[in-house]
């Protein structure tokens, strides 16, 4: 059920973790994942690389809305941060939540809050990124 | 064929992602994995959530060898960074080398250097991180 | 003209420097720092270490508030990262708002954002710290 | 004294900091500090922006070598990290070295470390830089 077009169905790794993008409009993305066991780690909570994945995936959004049609914005991450704040419970729905935060004509910025079903700050991030090629115009490229 | 009794075989996420604990030593990991379609973006290329996802587990690793047998230490991720130096290909084999960089009895910190099969540098990044209770002790808990 | 009796008077890198706590209240801080020649870097902006030492210090701050005469909390980064969203001015005003945004008994987590007298956001922050002995109670130590 | 010609004296808040480029070559840089009072924290010890200050430098000139007389390059940081290993004591000389670790045309990545005079790790970092306009060239801009 997705009634924003603009919406993206997530493919290869974006599939395989299972996160869902919710919201996406200019300079923000939401990102929705519910827990399983295949997210945990050797300590039974919520794998770091699952977390860091949403962040940089939702922060990644933030700076790649595109309201063209058929176009689509593109961009690689060039730096990554997360602060662990506290643990997930295991079977927790987790909602990042991304803001982009400023930049220019090629790169951008932008901070993520990762919040669990009741609310509670779980993990936060920044990112920078560069638009690829073509994505610098905000009509962005043929998706 | 695993000749160090002390390597562990990934559940949860890990096996999800595919990634194997090559080599365990103490202060050092190294963690490998050979890319799939499942690993990528919608950009085609390797999700940064795989590269974030290799460092934060030999980082962890690093810091937690632990030579007694049937015992383990444990440690949550702190804080974690990720340069992204530069793209891998879609079916590279990345490799994951982590040095644990100092600490005291219940932080540590270590770095890591992601290379591709030809030795190219692919990411680097740091991260802190916490013993869990009683595994500030290098004789661990019982696994 | 300091009537918030907790404000510190910073003492050397705080005092070279130059900026000057404005706000202190539980879980956030403000500094403050009017920009001189002397923070300029060799391009003739401000330098990045300008900016960094005001979000490592008001988020420090944002996490070590203690409402006991005569006692403080003190702290020590273990992780600090920044993204330099925007050039200031070589004679700006800027202040640095910062939020403990979660922890336990002897870790905590900060986000600091670095705005100018305009309002405009120069460079956000996070960074993790932990509490010095007896200072995870918050009741603090002897100053 | 200052036998390699490319070796720039620092102005600004190099100055006032107190650091000197001592290594300068492609892809390395290693800046010096001898710690004094002023570049203590309220806890007496070595204010955390005072080692990332020599991160971000150290970092941003092993990007920056410019063989051709007269000229320079000119970098911006993008974003920077720091892991606080072991704390310095008050009065050590710290090295900061700096090694550029890749990057493209516009963007390059330098991780650092940071020690002080027994050796011992003090502070590690990374950051992301950005050309200035010019700079992109090797053969950099005039001075």
């Amino acid at each position: 059920m997705n009634d924003q077009p603009t919406l993206e169905i997530p493919q290869g790794f974006g599939q395989l973790v299972g996160y869902r993008l919710a919201v996406w409009q200019p300079d923000y993305a939401e990102l929705v994942l519910g827990l399983a066991p295949r997210h945990l780690n050797r300590n039974k909570v919520p794998h770091g690389g699952v977390l860091v994945t949403m962040i940089d995936t939702a922060a990644g959004y933030a700076g790649c809305y595109c309201a063209e049609p058929g176009r689509v914005r593109r961009a690689m991450t060039l730096s990554l941060t997360t602060s662990f704040i506290a643990a997930a419970t295991a079977d927790a729905t987790l909602t990042a939540k991304a803001w982009r935060t400023g930049g220019g004509q090629s790169i951008f910025f932008a901070r993520c809050e990762l919040v669990d079903d009741t609310g509670r700050l779980i993990a936060t991030g920044e990112g920078s990124f560069k638009y690829r090629r073509g994505s610098e115009d905000p009509k962005g490229v043929p998706a």
